[in-house]
């Protein structure tokens, strides 16, 4: 049998990790509350992500870890890294992958979403994985399911998992956040990976910085651990990393900004404005990019400073390491 | 390995239940004929469904019963809980499972259904599964391919599986059919949920009650082994089982009925109807329910008195054991 | 565990095939560049093909020779036979398949399709298998990416696995392609079908005649190792096949050709036309067919003439041992 196994001896017992389980929950809010993630829990989940690192340039990438499990991928956005990411994830560790589109679903007819998730529900899957517009949406199934959930994008919400993969992708460079800048430019006001990343990053230990133009940027922002910017050269002085934000076309033109190339000119990141970070700083991007609208085409290519492709990498690393954390921290309360 | 076999030395031969691989034909008919599930080899699908019925609450829900086997979900109507049921069952049985949605087919580019069926039968699959709007198109393909047909699902003809993971979900709780007596309410002219429950409750031998009004009772109705009412009061008399059907809402809305909340007010389950049965009488539904119109919501979601969400586990069993059956079944037929 | 695995001791060193991997590049030209197939390669294939048109009639039909390689089903078009061939071929050899359907793109999103295959390239998949309207995209990609890319169909111009399926189809037959003469027929000029066939048929050593109306001829056939008829009389004479290409009806309707009755009786292959073919000359059709336009329904399901079904089973065999070949000797080449 060509299965491999991850060596699982090395990790701690769940006990010690209680509350993992609400990875799904990782509101944009500073108040601590039961739900959040501690840093605790978010080093412990990068920890375990960095194992699947070099499992997933094997030849054989395969291991038995989550076998007979049953994982449902509910996607009700277009999506195509995330949904694949998760679906590769979940294939790899051995699981049984099911993927259900908006498009075939039964609230199409008239079902409740809660309805349709109690249904599969009722089918003894292990974990939903849940995008959908709705804000807090994901929280809400899980109160109405045993199954874990995990929020895979919720409207302009949240999207942990795109930050853990964030913080694992700045983890692999610097390996200590305490020294780290951090600068998060575009939308942020529509942007559920700057909030997850806003949260996380700065537990981490890091300083956060937001920059945008006035009308992108949140109300409630100064009750967030970051600095905010409306001007480039000031927001990203001294930073060791450049997170560019996708922006929605549609939004932009004719309505708030003139058009894409002023945007561009003002935010969008090229050689010129890399120039006011420190030197050597790396640029990240969460995809799908608008190439000559939030960053220059040459610079997303640039393989010295770009780290957009190790991003998606280390995207199917966090969501092995959630799904298995989640699985196995579930075993632990049930029985069965 | 984790590999987990489910203990298949108590099944019986094979050779004494031919014809189950006609699972595909329950047809709408009291007439005998050789196409139609006996009451023996209803009973030998439920038996053989409860063994998994503990297997899919385990953590590892996989067997390698049908490894290797290549199984078709061939869906040309919108379903989640059907088409997910049809693969969970599959890929927890181990076989391969592939979607083909009707949107991605070439019957878009002009061939015909069957020309399509037959293409697929050429890859060597074990089973087809198709849910398509025409009446008897399951027969139709299973005349033309090699290939295990199930009827997911033929327009308003007949669900087979639906009705055999009502009966699982009833002998759950009463075991013994032959003192049950069960109503089936709401719009029986138009679903194939009703006719396929009709003729297989009434031969687990079950009293078979129809409850609706006049517009949605078929003209043959008579010929069937039911009583009809159009009064929820009498029909529901003396009931075990209150079976509720899916309403479609365009259809009610303005056309044959005033409105939803007149429907509601004579038709609808609600506590009070709920009281002309038997005390401690259950409530079904096949899903996906319009809460409001055919069942009062906190009725639906009343674990008590509702078995909706069991039947959506016992679909998964049923589900397994009828690929299962036809599989080892026509293992026995052919010659590889 | 009954994961069986196909004897592999036979294969041949992969380095004395070096070039194999450019099984996407058999382009439109008779002009030998290192990115053609040559002669032995496409016997090799056809040869390793041959080893799994058994094991796909066996009960269980899976191998564990690509256990743990991720693949991806990238479609930009519709498609049903290709899309789900290479799936069964992929998953009967124990890989992970992923389905990327256009409607869930984050081309929809403004991504370029070059970021998309490269996002999806970080996932560390080991094959990309690629259907798309644009022509030579697979070429683009594939120097884009380190997977491996299956070209499935790029617009009207290539669909090798298409041309291979149909070489094996008729060497299951003939064996000896030298004395061989195959006809091509219909609508050349859109056709990657014909393209495809052209090549591959003509290094194998079989002589190539095309028939087609004249608009339907390409500019430059001249270069290519054909003889050209307008008249199916003339050029089906002494052809021991004949392969029919699949007619859009909507280019056809009162644009070009005046009625598809008008065609179907110049162009269409019925038992009359098939006589002047070689007595026992084998009918071929790529699908989906439009039954009474270029093939008369009869003479297409006719299982002494046609090998229609056959080129389907046959096409399941080529695509795993396209999948199982570009691995192993993608394996080669990189370091682990």
């Amino acid at each position: 049998m060509a299965l491999i196994s991850v060596n699982t001896n090395s990790r701690p017992s769940f006990d010690k990790i209680r509350g993992i389980s609400k990875i799904i929950n990782v509101p944009f809010s500073i108040v601590k509350n039961k739900n959040e993630l501690n840093k605790k829990e978010i080093e412990f989940i990068l920890d375990e992500a960095k194992k699947f690192i070099n499992f997933n340039k094997k030849r054989v990438k395969k291991s038995n870890l989550l076998e007979g499990r049953t994982i449902f991928n509910l996607f009700f956005e277009d999506s195509t890294r995330t949904r694949t990411s998760f679906e590769v994830a979940a294939k790899r560790l051995g699981a049984d992958l099911i993927n259900v589109a908006v498009k075939d679903s039964s609230i199409n007819k008239g079902e409740t979403l809660l309805d349709t998730m109690t249904t599969i529900n009722s089918m003894n899957p292990d974990v939903l994985i849940v995008r959908h517009p709705e804000e807090g949406i994901s929280k809400r199934i899980s109160n109405n399911v045993d199954a874990c959930v995990i929020n895979a994008g919720d409207g302009s919400h949240e999207h942990p998992t795109q930050a853990l993969l964030d913080a694992l992708t700045i983890k692999n460079r610097f390996n200590n956040f305490s020294k780290l800048q951090i600068a998060i430019c575009g939308d942020i006001l529509h942007s559920r990976v700057a909030r997850s990343n806003i949260i996380i990053l700065s537990k981490l230990g890091a300083k956060v910085n937001v920059i945008g133009p006035k009308q992108w940027l949140p109300k409630n922002i100064n009750k967030l651990p970051v600095e905010v910017y409306t001007d480039m050269k000031k927001g990203l002085k001294n930073c060791d990393i450049v997170m560019m934000l996708r922006i929605q076309k549609e939004r932009i033109v004719g309505k708030i900004m003139p058009n894409q190339k002023t945007y561009f000119n003002k935010y969008g990141l090229d050689y010129n404005k890399l120039k006011y970070a420190k030197k050597n700083a790396f640029v990240m991007h969460p995809g799908p990019m608008n190439r000559g609208v939030e960053i220059d085409s040459k610079l997303a290519d640039d393989i010295t400073r770009s780290l957009i492709q190790e991003q998606v990498a280390m995207g199917v690393a966090i969501r092995m390491a959630c799904l298995d954390i989640l699985i196995k921290n579930r075993d632990n309360v049930l029985s069965y």
